[in-house]
């Protein structure tokens, strides 16, 4: 049988068809190389195991994050979403971001479709059993057919699959997810290449019929009355309010149930199934029992699963007790006193790739052109996903065209968070994107991912040119109306300030920039527009601008420090240094470094236990070593 | 933990949610019977693993047999096909039918929605490992959780996942389908039950992505321009012709690829690794190749899978080849040279409870109360699978409510056919539904299949009055139609004999009746219209009239027949008769008779083997017990 069609030859073969191998699918292809997406079970595209939903806050941002660089999640979340909202109104702008739920087959179709009409990529059934590497770069994927893939870059975004184990109670099988088979053969690839594998754990709660819940008991949560769209791409629109989320609350006979029965759970029972750790951000109703014993009551989201079905999940209450306690648990929580399980809560054990072994280009340091993303390298989340993904699909082929490797910054975007805290901190849990976790937040928000991004988007020919002149434009417009209100000087006239009073601020008494005025947290556009000769309409302006002068204050101090961050980030590491002669360093520094191998001084610095003296020895070093390279250049 | 509340009493559990699953599961629960279907996976209810079609010769026929019985694969079909025709328009109405294609995405979705919203029916997420069984009385269900389901009744519509086994080439893999977990505790459950198991094997072609294929040089087959329908309760519509199908034909290129390499094929290979028996009605392409050697050419179908996907799927072209060979083999065919496979083909494998331990009602002999429904007693289809599963969940129902069991006849529906040749007659392949299998064909047509069964549709509740009653009223109508025509004598006017002629028929020299000049085939009522006092209009009773009249020297013929096969069919034989104690029967009949314990003297002559001697001893014999037991009467 010849092998030698160009159905076994790819440049890159991504392994995985969900949230995190959309993305990279979807870049390499649209930058032009032919693109394989290997999927164990081609039904179940873009899947939504969990949660039916797209957003929340940190979440939110990274999915315009993610459509600012060119990518798919927030353009299929715009397409499928049956209630939207933005959360934090009332908080500041940093914080703010949208939340959908999202109707979970419509979501996992269109996912397909688009992957379907894509040009240069190909979608395939079939489940990678191994990865072909000679010389230390990738040649090739092997699936379990015996198919034999060529490539020059893969990307691995195998999500729960590799090693799955489902844990109901005491019970215990193989699966990536509940109903689908895991992949075992991939993670003995990936050990003989002499990758560190560890476990994580995480779960999803029970399905419930719709039919069998009372929601009089419950809370309602309209979608939004404001138009809304993720996606820049897409216009804004108010949702019919058809499908609400409903609100209720766990109570003492809910933890009572809980407490009684732990002895069943997998990770606290008499027998410990399951030793590894799952997300404390995302954790299951017993963890909460169990951390916070003093609380009498947690929050229940009940939240539809799309349109033509009545099952709904159950937000905050996910568990691996056994099927029976589930039962009875729920049955305590008002409103599901006949709840009817459609489908049983269940925790997931799998193997994950410790993501101290990736550069921040996602590639592995093992394995050339081998590239990781997702819940595969100890994250949890779709969001987190769809932003990994699109950076390793980038990178991947950006390398085989040779051109600049994509590091987004910390100061520029939750991707760049994420990414340098996966790869100089490792993970002790599965990772969460939190709005605390971005010291600069104030400068990363969902209103300005367009503005953050689409300069690298547009690079890598993933977003269209009249986008990225687009948001240019704004660029220079907010500029240039920071400047005119700057020049625009309002005398103190009592129309003025009876409306600055009636704001809640104090009167001037003296001629006044509005500039000046608009600083004052409490004054809008709105309140000046008469006393402004040219009053501008856009409202995108008019957001930018106020964010703007109204933080101008902490965003200056941010910027400042930004630089000196910037300036230890630029400060480059050859990745061939040997620490071995770095004079002076401690024993704890040298080896750190030499396993983690970071990037540069900036990521040097954030390794645990690595001294600020260790790094001055190391950037003496690196200096005296660039001394001698332009000695040499002269 | 407590097992008392009623998440695990049902009255019927019925195992599996594909085309048999449902049927039964729906029947029961209409039936006022609290009924729990199991799924394997929630996300593939009344899947279409196969062709993306419903209907066919016989059996679109038997999808008009279901509806009218009350259930719903023709509701289902009529509300997501894309593309729907008459086969057989130029034939005789025997054997009409009808043909969708579905959206097989939307299909399954629908039927999930169906279960999801039917009073007295639960959904829910789980594989059967255990029948429980007391004193012969089916108790309970257990599944891989360990939850018990105690029910009354059970149906086990598994489907091809009892062991099965998925091969491309010599490759093997467990699974129930492609991406499917099989169900391996199920078989051994029935093992140690008694039941016998036996191994069939079944395929699918591979699924092709549309970008991929050039149509124009295949032939295009469009929906119906005529407004269709497979339901009695739906609006006939035509469907917009947005999906054609395309015909394309095998040729010696790829019939020399299949050759070469049929030694790595599982069934024709050097390593023989399937050894049970496929569909001869549905073979793979190798077979055809290798059965019909001297044929050059084989018809291929290019149909596609839904709306909102770019997969095609290739009927004809089924086969267990490797990869590399599919591939080939299909880029031999007209249309398909740069052919991109998204899913390859495979062959599966899979154990079948041999229908011959069953009763007409699918009850099993073995235990009490338990059914069996579908390709796990040895069918394929997902028609039959239908018509089986209504009929074995009415009965499960019936049983329980102590109502008369339904056996619905040879003489009046392909169900009946069906079930009375697995029953009777046993499987050595997979039994597939065709017109020549009918014997009284002429009066089981696709247009009176709601004469033929809403009786029992109506008696065991799952049609409405109203559509009994109209039924009741069409029969009425036919029968005074034909006496009205009987009455009217039309004269041999010259107008008339043009008519007559033109049609290609004789004139009359002498005053006829009306129904005795639609009598020839080449008189419809449209001709006659202006020599009618009373002509009627209503489209569906002419047809009736029109095919009664036609068809009236064969239908009495049959009525005959068919009067003499019932009594037979009436001559009951005790379920507990002692065949040990019949005189004179020979060793091979009393063996076979005691091995299927048929229910009738019709049944027990249509076994294989027994003699119309044997046959006249055991009538003698029943004779002499019904006479002892109207003795003891008196």
């Amino acid at each position: 049988m010849s092998k030698t069609i160009n159905d076994y030859n790819f440049d890159i073969v991504v392994i995985g068809a969900g949230h995190a191998g959309i993305e990279a699918g979807l870049a390499a292809a649209k930058m032009g190389l032919k693109t394989l997406v290997l999927a164990i079970n081609l039904d179940t595209v873009g899947w939504a195991p969990c949660n039916p939903a797209v957003g929340g806050p940190a979440k939110g941002i990274v999915a315009r994050e993610v459509d600012a660089l060119g990518g798919q999640i927030a353009k299929t979340t715009d397409a499928t979403m049956i209630n939207v909202r933005m959360l934090n109104t009332s908080k500041g702008p940093a914080v703010r971001a949208l939340r959908a739920q999202i109707d979970k087959h419509e979501y996992s179709m269109e996912m397909k479709r688009i992957l379907e009409s894509q040009e240069n990529l190909f979608i395939r059934s079939g489940i990678a059993s191994e990865i072909l590497v000679e010389n230390g770069k990738v040649t090739g994927v092997v699936t379990h057919f015996g198919v034999v893939y060529r490539c020059r870059a893969a990307v691995v975004t195998s999500g729960t699959f590799l090693r799955g184990k489902i844990f109901v109670g005491q019970k215990v099988f193989e699966a990536g997810r509940l109903g689908e088979f895991p992949a075992k053969a991939l993670s003995q690839s990936l050990e003989t290449l002499g990758f560190t594998l560890s476990r994580f754990k995480t779960g999803t709660p029970a399905r419930i019929q719709g039919k069998s819940i009372d929601f009089s008991k419950m809370e309602r949560q309209d979608t939004s009355d404001e138009p809304l769209a993720f996606s820049y791409f897409d216009e804004p629109r108010v949702l019919p309010k058809d499908y609400p989320c409903w609100l209720t609350h766990t109570n003492p006979s809910t933890h009572a149930v809980i407490r009684r029965d732990l002895k069943f759970s997998p990770l606290y029972g008499d027998v410990k199934l399951i030793q590894s750790i799952g997300p404390r951000y995302c954790p299951s109703i017993e963890d909460k029992v169990v951390k916070f014993s003093s609380k009498e009551s947690h929050q229940v989201f009940v939240e539809p699963e799309g349109k033509n079905t009545d099952e709904y999940y159950l937000n905050g209450l996910s568990t691996s007790l056994p099927f029976e306690t589930q039962v009875e648990m729920i049955r305590t929580v008002p409103g599901l006193e006949n709840a009817v399980i459609v489908r049983p809560a269940y925790a997931v054990e799998y193997d994950y790739v410790t993501p101290d072994q990736l550069y921040p280009t996602l590639e592995s340091k093992l394995v050339e052109n081998l590239y990781f993303a997702g819940q595969v390298i100890g994250t949890s989340g779709y969001e987190e996903a769809a932003g990994l993904g699109i950076v390793a699909g980038i990178n991947a082929a950006a390398k085989l065209l040779g051109m600049e490797q994509f590091v987004p910054k910390r100061s520029e975007s939750y991707i760049g968070v994420m990414i340098d805290d996966l790869v100089t901190k490792g993970v002790d849990e599965p990772y969460r994107l939190l709005t605390s976790r971005a010291e600069y937040r104030l400068l990363i928000r969902h209103d300005n991912a367009h503005i953050r991004l689409s300069k690298y988007g547009y690079k890598y020919g993933l977003i269209p040119k009249w986008f990225y002149e687009k948001v240019l434009d704004l660029e220079r417009q907010i500029e240039g109306e920071i400047e005119r209100l700057n020049n625009v000087v309002v005398k103190p006239l009592s129309t003025l300030n009876n409306k600055l009073v009636a704001a809640g601020t104090s009167p001037i008494y003296q001629s006044t920039r509005l500039s000046q005025l608009l600083k004052r947290p409490q004054v809008s556009y709105e309140i000046l527009k008469e006393f402004d000769p040219e009053p501008i309409e856009d409202l995108l302006l008019r957001e930018q601008v106020e964010i703007q002068l109204k933080y101008e204050g902490y965003i200056l101090r941010m910027e400042q420090e930004l630089k000196r961050f910037e300036r230890l980030e630029m400060e480059i590491i050859p990745p061939k240094v040997n620490y071995d002669e770095v004079p002076n360093l401690s024993t704890e520094s040298r080896e750190k470094l030499k396993k983690l191998r970071p990037r540069s001084i900036g990521q040097a610095m954030r390794i645990p236990g690595i001294t600020p003296a260790d790094i001055m020895n190391l950037s003496v070093y690196l200096k005296s070593l660039r001394n001698i390279g332009e000695g040499q250049k002269d």
